[in-house]
């Protein structure tokens, strides 16, 4: 079943140890759709400037993405630098600029309204929340946030979280939205904001899955999917979109949701994120092969297989 | 079979977000002798000072440790202070009195010499080997290192290591030791060096245990188990050792060592580990059940089995 992808599209300058890409397609969205295309349809909503050209529009077209979702916008599109010369597991910015991404207001074509499922990349939550009520026959809503809707619009996320049913974040971001250090109990604390099930996700160690009581079945043991980068890491950038990518794509092509189910999908997210930071931007993303994503999903089950 | 644990017995000062504790019961061998004595006889081999009195033997005696290796010299212990206000992650040394254990020379007693099972803990690798040599007939030797190893006496280190058939350590000290930021390429290398088998510990996300071709059995998958702290992180000190005191007294109380031993093996060692965290010092490891254990050990098999 198809899914709708709201979020970033940008254009990313990037340093790490491996060397450095200038003005390379980038973005949440971008992440996320290519991730997601190797399992489902998916259908992006964004934002681009006049800078956005042909062979950008080409990348997502390549991957059977639908772009018409792609609002145009008058100036130059969203741009982001970052460097990981010290610490591969985190970004310092160098520079944001918003452009076209500061005013943008997502609308959501008539001819995707019957997609099933939706994502809702790390933008304002009142944004958010608003593509939710709009995209009201969807049967499972994913979402991104960060620290600084969490410390700026508490009160709008928190609304937000309502009508999420797999809030996605990580480590830092679920301790900070919980005000709780200890994991499984921010986990508790999130889950009883709103989602039926929260994935928290540990950078290169994996993710792991928290349910809320009785959502997707019955238990309440929590559940957790390694990574581990396979080959040199060469850019870090656009781990974690991926990682979504790979989780609400799985979901997505599959006909019941059960917690067996959202179990592999968090196996398929690290595989997705493992294979994006082998490249710098997207590059590694574009030309997989659904072979080489099963191969990975096997060596990760491997891993923590006990017989 | 019994294990010979050689390390320090310390008195610790620590501060974490939880509270405070003066002059506990610490040191790497404590950890490791008490986590361990839930599997099989331990024997411990280290140094204390005048200030060992009978309420501290008294500690390791409840558990049937075997305490006729510890040394008492002239002089104070070993004593350590540190905090984790910051970090839960990571102690911020506020002192180190090496007392007695500056001028330790391990001495192995003769009843300790026909135990099979041999652990080095963090001494100056010249010790480590001369211990190894000593016990020349044990099956299996683990050992643990640190930076401080790592970068003051390498050529020590790399012939103690031709000497180590399980080489426990973080991943920082992994990946220092073998000059490579990529955790699977880094445990080739370290691979190389000696161990058999390389166990990467990674703190509150568990432990990969990496084996070189051929040993141990079949195959080159790594395998990772997981741990989570399942009640309040009180005070983190003393979880590595305690990891290493559950994986290699999990061992020592086994028929054969193969590979899905050995895997069984890495989850003990995170179970132990999560229990030593819930208390300041070695209280939970003092007061544990066998039923305990085994519940905890399936709460972290559910936690990535995949059906």
């Amino acid at each position: 079943m198809s899914i709708v992808a709201v979020g970033s599209i940008a254009f990313d300058s990037i340093v790490t140890p491996s060397g450095r890409a200038e003005n390379i397609l980038g973005g949440s969205c971008t992440y996320f759709a290519l991730a997601a295309s190797y399992f489902t349809e998916v259908r992006i909503v964004a934002v681009v400037g006049e800078d956005f050209a042909t062979e950008h529009e080409e990348i997502f077209r390549k991957r059977g993405i639908d772009t018409q979702g792609i609002e145009r916008a008058k100036g130059k599109t969203f741009r982001w630098g970052g460097q990981y010369l010290d610490n591969l597991n985190e970004a310092k910015t160098d520079f944001t600029e918003l452009n076209v991404f500061e005013k943008f207001e997502p609308r959501i074509l008539r001819q995707y309204m019957d997609s099933k499922f939706l994502f809702l990349g790390n933008i304002h939550p009142t944004l958010q929340a608003s593509v939710r009520r709009e995209m009201n026959g969807v049967q499972l809503t994913g979402g991104d946030t960060m620290n600084f809707w969490i410390n700026r619009t508490r009160p709008e996320l928190l609304e937000t979280l309502k009508v999420i049913n797999v809030l996605l974040i990580n480590d830092t971001e679920a301790k900070m939205l919980a005000g709780e250090g200890n994991l499984p109990r921010a986990a508790q604390k999130v889950l009883a904001m709103g989602p039926q099930a929260l994935v928290i996700k540990h950078g290169e160690y994996g993710a792991t899955i928290f349910f809320r009581e009785g959502a997707f079945g019955i238990g309440h043991h929590p559940f957790r999917a390694p990574t581990l980068p396979i080959e040199e890491v060469k850019d870090p950038t656009g781990a974690g979109d991926s990682f979504a990518g790979g989780f609400m794509g799985y979901l997505a092509s599959q006909e019941e949701l059960n917690r067996e189910v959202l179990k592999r999908a968090l196996f398929y997210g690290g595989v997705m994120g493992s294979f994006a930071v082998e490249r710098f931007g997207t590059e590694r993303l574009q030309q997989l092969t659904r072979e080489e994503i099963n191969s990975r999903f096997q060596v990760f089950r491997e891993l923590t297989h006990l017989e």
